[in-house]
């Protein structure tokens, strides 16, 4: 199911391919996030255009839009929105405490009201795992508590030991379906334990225990130092099995992904390509560039000399400033693409880099450039 | 330049071809509405997967913003928009008495002020077309005062002379351009007159007299009974050359393309295929659905089940209606595609029935399924 091709003879890096009833997935990966049954702005074609193996979708959300009958009596998520490569759901657990108006935590479960109308619902491991087979994603994860930060001690001990608790009933849940539908989905074990390496060693140890296809680090990029997150990633990961995918939920920036991926990350998914693309600000070589700003009205430049992406063989960024100017969604669409591409063309290099034992080299080639970052 | 291939034995309908320097177009066409430079949600690759061989972009709304001198130091609209088929543009004359805020109106030319940040500008006949010879369009139009319905018939009468000189002028200005600058743009004239038949006819006669590489009928779906409608053009068509183009400016829906064909029209645009698409309005071959509606959330019938648009191939109408619940941005693109591929398939559909000397028969095949419209 995973598989490491090549291991970087100076980092932590690895080359590797995760296999799902849905295909191969080339790691280290980035899975743009599909919230809604949906990459913002974006197709499916242009997914493929872009080259994209997996993306993100979240349980909580298809839950109560448009519902889970709607999508199971289709035939299911990939069928629903058109996707014949690999869907990861995230459990939803981030979006309840987060998004939703939170009415009780206990052991059992968490009740809550939707954030979009209101209406009152309950949410077991055991349901969120239902939810998630009938949805028919490639990859699942158990409920989790999710705690901001920061936190207490104390409380993130309370959250973290919930959601091992939660983590081993999911498991027991999933086997159980397992038993009469071999379905082949994999699922993921998440470890929590918010800014506390001894506790986020402790959960890691246990989440192992129980026996995951792969392993999540949730809970981060929630505010916590970005020294104190490397310190703990780096920690964590030499206790997990090397040979499990290792996916660090929610992350990142471009420096973000370098960093992590020399650590050993062989998964990531973030809405910063989506959400800056939306706004009109695009990744490039050369850095962050904002092309809505008035600097770039008159600019025939693409967004990006290095890039070969739709965008940036056909349009300017003046004309892209326009589009934003005039507020014309093809502007959002147009940049979204390009970030997309310029993501996954990332991880193309990475992985190329990693193959030739130079990732280290590549990394700092890569950010002399963007950290030039004219914005 | 505009050649007739074949004349329908029962009915006005013409099957033709129209050269531009940028290629050739197929009549009767449909021309997508690019107000802005951008279909609105559409890419230039979306245009082309739906067979589009013309747009229409507007002189005014390009002159706002983002200026005609970014568009031509970019060397000109289609590089700008990355677009490499023809382009129509619109004088801006209706935009400039329904958008803009009027100052005075003259023989001279139009005093007004930006409908977006208030700035004062002077639109004579003469820089409307440096406007579009700097657009570089292939079709460009002259400056023309538009009325509303009703509209008293003095008025009317003042607006059409107006018109008619500023079509003299724009002539003679064009010559004169040529003359240095053979770029081969297409000169189309704009017959007005309100919904006065004896107006109209007059300014046929003027502006045929004048004589342009084309004709287009301007001023019509303001509000008029769509039978007067109907009424004039009918009547105005006999007073046209037969060898020249015909163009109806800003309709319409199906039945009405069909009914315009039939009279012998050759052009058309109209916002309706995008601006329905991007409410969730649909054109079917079974009449218009709004696939927003609740009844739809669990339909998993394609849009349309004799289209085969990348949208109809892909997603449900579940999936759409989902889209626009969730408001998200790929629900107003996919539906605004199915439209256009929509209107750009019922243009062939009529192209090839006249080619075949059936198209009352199409006609009436097509209206007998389309007004079993479920909405």
């Amino acid at each position: 199911m995973f598989q490491i091709l090549h291991q970087d003879k100076k980092t932590a890096s690895r080359l590797g391919v995760l296999e799902t009833r849905h295909g191969k997935i080339q790691t280290p990966c980035f899975m743009p996030v599909g919230t809604q049954g949906t990459v913002k702005t974006l197709s499916c074609q242009d997914l493929n255009l872009c080259g994209v193996e997996m993306i993100l979708a979240n349980a909580y959300h298809l839950f109560l839009r448009p519902g889970i009958e709607v999508i199971k009596n289709i035939g299911g998520l990939h069928k629903f929105i058109g996707w014949d490569k690999s869907i990861l759901t995230d459990s939803g657990g981030y979006q309840v405490f987060s998004l939703a108006i939170l009415r009780k935590i206990t052991d059992e479960g968490v009740e809550f009201q939707s954030h979009i109308d209101g209406t009152k619902y309950f949410f077991s491991p055991e349901l969120v795992i239902e939810i998630q087979t009938n949805l028919g994603s490639d990859i699942i994860v158990p409920l989790d508590e999710c705690v901001h930060y920061p936190c207490s001690k104390d409380y993130a001990k309370i959250a973290m030991e919930r959601s091992i608790n939660w983590a081993r009933r999911s498991k027991i849940f999933y086997e159980d379906i397992k038993k009469t539908d071999p379905n082949q989905q994999l699922i993921f074990g998440i470890i929590q334990g918010a800014s506390y390496l001894d506790l986020r060693k402790l959960c890691a140890k246990e989440i192992v225990e129980i026996g995951f296809d792969g392993y999540a680090l949730g809970g981060f990029s929630v505010g916590e130092p970005q020294i104190l997150r490397y310190n703990i990633i780096s920690s964590l990961l030499e206790d997990l099995p090397e040979n499990r995918p290792r996916y660090l939920m929610g992350l990142g920036s471009p420096p973000e992904i370098l960093d992590s991926v020399e650590m050993g990350i062989d998964l990531f998914d973030c809405v910063m390509p989506t959400r800056y693309g939306r706004n009109g600000t695009a990744f490039t070589s050369q850095g962050k560039i904002t092309v809505r700003n008035a600097i770039f009205s008159k600019d025939l430049n693409p967004l990006d000399k290095n890039c070969d992406c739709y965008t940036c063989k056909n349009f300017s960024r003046a004309y892209l400033r326009h589009l934003f100017n005039a507020k014309e969604m093809l502007g959002p669409r147009l940049v979204s693409f390009h970030n997309v591409y310029f993501y996954l063309n990332l991880m193309r290099k990475i992985r190329t880099a990693i193959s030739q034992d130079r990732f280290k080299e590549f990394k700092e080639e890569f950010l002399s450039q963007y950290n030039n970052s004219p914005s």
